[in-house]
């Protein structure tokens, strides 16, 4: 079969690798319908994740159809389309019992990171049981794609562990795929005004499409001042950083109200300032999270009763053998106007 | 001044009254601009409520001015517009310090029933600091008469207590202006699947334009069939009660699932036989609760920022004076296609 | 190998039968050490439940070695000792991801149900890694026992579901073993009074040295007075139900106060009358549950720290092979002085 | 009247005031029985606190007896004895109907900061319907003194913000009054392991005595080390940081696990560095919080059941006019042994 393989450092291709075989009963191999690009993943070609080894499979998004099963799933048959999570969980571990999937002990985010990923034409999955989810007949499966990862981890990581409800005064840092995931999701509880902050003016006018109420170019706009006056000088509720940078971690702590959260979705490369001199006294929670796709079966209910649009994230689409087309698209976001790809295979 | 006295079971008269006067430092007297009348009402109207005496001044929602207002008020000052809350909190005791206004020790529903009330041209109100809400300059008044009592009632006393959740599926038992109240507030949670039971085709018709995805006419169709079929056999996550009989309870019973909630609105005269038998073991939580109306501030955020639209709920417009007529209309409800009146003074 | 047989109402007998062997490769099969009876197991001898057939081995609980394992199980291995939860959870459905093991679709209670139990001396366990847990050297296995089923339902369904909380009043309706579970578990929230309320004196005694503050015999005294007196008329803040009868979820309806809970633990056999034209308004939450077995490993660590004695449950201990002489001494348990009997193999 | 009065950077002195009288309605003038002084007075003889100005009476702990009562108070009578609390509440703000007290926008902690305090012969508190608690006839008022500020600061910023659970494992850092105050109030939800971690070997014997299971010399152990054996690696469940420095609080996050809770009760005077390059995926919550005292009723219900003893707190005990001295020793406090001190007047 053809898959996209890291050879280290900024280098990838295109290439022939082996069809994935069954190895435990609980596997299953899914030939690939659609699969997408993470922001992790142009990471993983930088050389950024020491967890990757050359010669492995990227990707851990996609929809696809059981092409073989291991004995011991349950849930699943031949023929069967699914959704593959980005995590993997065994069901079984004390983390698992838990609905902690990505601290699973012998799953989490293993697909295309320390075993072989979905940007390929077939995919091993392992725990089948517990790591896909069932598409039924008739279901829009590309927008489906996008609940691989994208939506459950701007909804668990930002929304969910936000608290965000209904009335609250939310801003989100960064208008990427994920901020704009939680844009869309935050609104399952009604906010009052979502404020997107961004340095993209594009990404920005894209996100009033979606649902924000204001917009604040951090670039041009002084934030703090805009909010300030925005929130009666109080500051917002909920703060969701969809960066990972500590400038804007930073106006997290700039903008939250006296008892607001500020939750952490974005990936961090090093630490971060907290002022504790300032925040001690100001009943604010600050919460990290990596995703654990436990929301992924809530959050399909609400794609089929069409109170959630994924497809006003996917800008672009490739054929799956123009991958290394669709990563420069990707990889230029900003030029390309672009949020997520779809890959068809 | 002139106002709606109850004279005692079935008799009522719009006559004229000594104009309220401030008793204690910590009272407003209103002017009234805008009243509604509650389904309450039209019980105390019956005698079926002992607390109210003959010569009582009816009604316990309105927004106003403030015409005078107690030395000890800080929040508001003469000249003010606001919304009157059909719950009185002192602020000070047990219960209003833990957010169950209802049970306030000196105020609670008192409002047109131990007190005088605001189907008048002014009213007295208690402890207005907490029993008042500020209206600025240009919001929609007549709107915001419904955050007196049918919103949050709603949305405290069903959707809150039923823990309403994005993906739900909900069933509320009941389209009158309480489960209309729910129909809209539900939807701040974005559950998946929104079913209406009523037994007016009318109503159930006009919940389909307020959100409702599924309507049944419990008069004609099998409910507990039709539920089983939506739900795949599982029930409902959760059901609102918001009529108030053994038999609406009833169905509440027949149509949760596991793990579900039913959350009881409606006002009940007699016992209900509650299936233990079956339900012992099938994890569910059953509430009750009169309205706090704690949220009404956060109730006036998602009206001023478009996320919910109180109109919907009023039909019909009167003057104040011509309450008797209002009443009228009111009491045959299903006829008139009636939810919501209002009276402007 | 010997086993307790059940041979229709009425009748028992410990007699050979064929020992279990691996019938999925999720299986494990268990030497028993030690088990016990239940209540429940009392109703089944008598024919009071219809999904267990004669000739069904009976039994939920219990302490083992594994004797034989199936390849797919992780978990565990041959040799490692076991507590068994009384509830058979497969990890994979939908109801097991939410932690409501009670109703997976493949498990749930079904040992000594729906296929044979623990009171042999081998019982097969399906779906191993999530139905056992594991039993490190030195612990104490006959306290271990208790954490079968009496500890985690009166803490599941009592004590969880009725929130207790620090400072609460809260009542426990029936000092059996079910009641005395949640005394023992209630304390791990710290209320301020437990009043346990049952009509035997001998068992109300043993709960005062079991941590409750106050006790009433409810055949001799004043129930509703007591408690108004003893809450300054307001009622308690959770009143738990551990009986299953209609007399004792009335008492949990009459001492419930406002903001209150009553928490069903007790198996019913018919509805009950629910006093809604009182609690409508009350602000009052009523929960069922069958236990899930979820904070097993929880009640583990409070045990395995001393926070928690499960030996106090216990007051007989017999030969597994006297399991019919136990039954006689566990179904007179008032005579008997009786709470939890132990069978050692 | 006599006053302890700050007069600039390490100027103080026990000298005549004038006493207080009525300035609002809502006002109540408290004769000082017991008061006490905390960890905040010493920053302020030091001149940390800019809001403290030169002239103003220091204390914001005590009970007394109300000596003169506001017309607008309602819940107290003159002759009443009474808790203080060291936050002042308005009850009519947004704040303080959120409970959150601190906030409070007339009141929050005023008491020997911006308005005069406790260490006096009489005190004026403002908003005394909100801002006292009433002491029954027979109560310990010594161990109630407690109840000002450091058991509710220990259990509202420590306990509660962390979700202390039955079976957790918790590190408290700093076993110093607040860090006390933490450890006898987290044992409320009983979990499993309470390791404390201090500097001072005097305080971590005492800890023992209050309940902790290991003790930890920063100065002499490996914190982490000794950490992650006692937890098989996987960290605490909860770090409550009692302390308020850059180097407590690199320990709580080196120590938090996965899933964990980090509760911040330590006054801080500069940033901390926050190691998002670690936590970010590992699904970490950090709380900050300064005391509402909303949790005094329940502290106090469980002093008078006995399931709390503040007294463990109390080392030293002083007459009110030899407070100079008692400053002594309570800045001493290691070389002193002291918690807490008691002035009597």
């Amino acid at each position: 079969m053809k898959a996209l393989v890291y050879h280290g450092p900024g280098k990838k291709a295109w290439e022939e690798k082996p069809k994935p075989a069954i190895n435990e009963p609980t596997d299953a191999i899914i030939k690939i319908l659609k699969t997408t690009i993470c922001g992790t993943d142009l990471h993983i070609m930088k050389g950024d994740l020491p967890t990757v080894v050359a010669g492995r499979i990227i990707g851990h998004e996609g929809v696809g159809i059981i092409e073989e099963i291991g004995t011991e799933v349950d849930n699943f048959k031949k023929g069967d389309h699914v959704i593959i999570s980005c995590i993997t969980s065994c069901g079984k571990c004390e983390y698992c019992k838990k609905g902690m999937y990505s601290h699973c002990e012998k799953g989490g985010w293993i697909l295309g990171n320390t075993i072989d990923g979905t940007q390929a034409e077939y995919v091993r999955i392992p725990y089948a049981d517990n790591s896909l989810h069932p598409i039924p007949a008739g279901a829009d499966e590309e927008a489906l794609v996008m609940l691989s990862d994208i939506l459950p981890t701007g909804f668990e990581c930002g929304v969910l562990k936000a608290e965000v409800k209904p009335g609250d005064i939310i801003a989100i840092v960064g208008a990427g795929p994920i901020g704009m995931a939680a844009l869309l999701t935050a609104q399952f509880f009604s906010p009052a005004e979502i404020i997107m902050i961004d340095v993209d003016d594009n990404r920005l006018k894209l996100a009033k499409t979606f649902g924000a109420t204001h917009l604040i170019n951090s670039a041009k706009e002084d934030v703090l001042k805009k909010i300030m006056s925005l929130t009666l000088k109080k500051g917002v509720d909920v703060a969701i950083e969809a960066v990972g940078l500590p400038a804007t971690f930073e106006i997290c702590q700039e903008i939250v109200g006296a008892g607001g959260h500020i939750a952490n979705v974005g990936v961090h490369g090093k630490s971060v300032s907290l002022h504790m001199e300032t925040l001690w006294s100001k009943n604010v929670t600050i919460t990290t999270r990596l995703v654990d796709t436990v929301t992924t079966p809530m959050l399909f209910k609400n794609v089929q009763s069409g109170k959630l649009d994924p497809n006003k994230l996917i800008t672009h689409h490739f054929k799956l053998d123009q991958i290394i087309e669709a990563y420069e698209t990707f990889g230029n976001a900003s030029k390309e106007k672009a949020l997520k790809v779809i890959l068809t295979n």
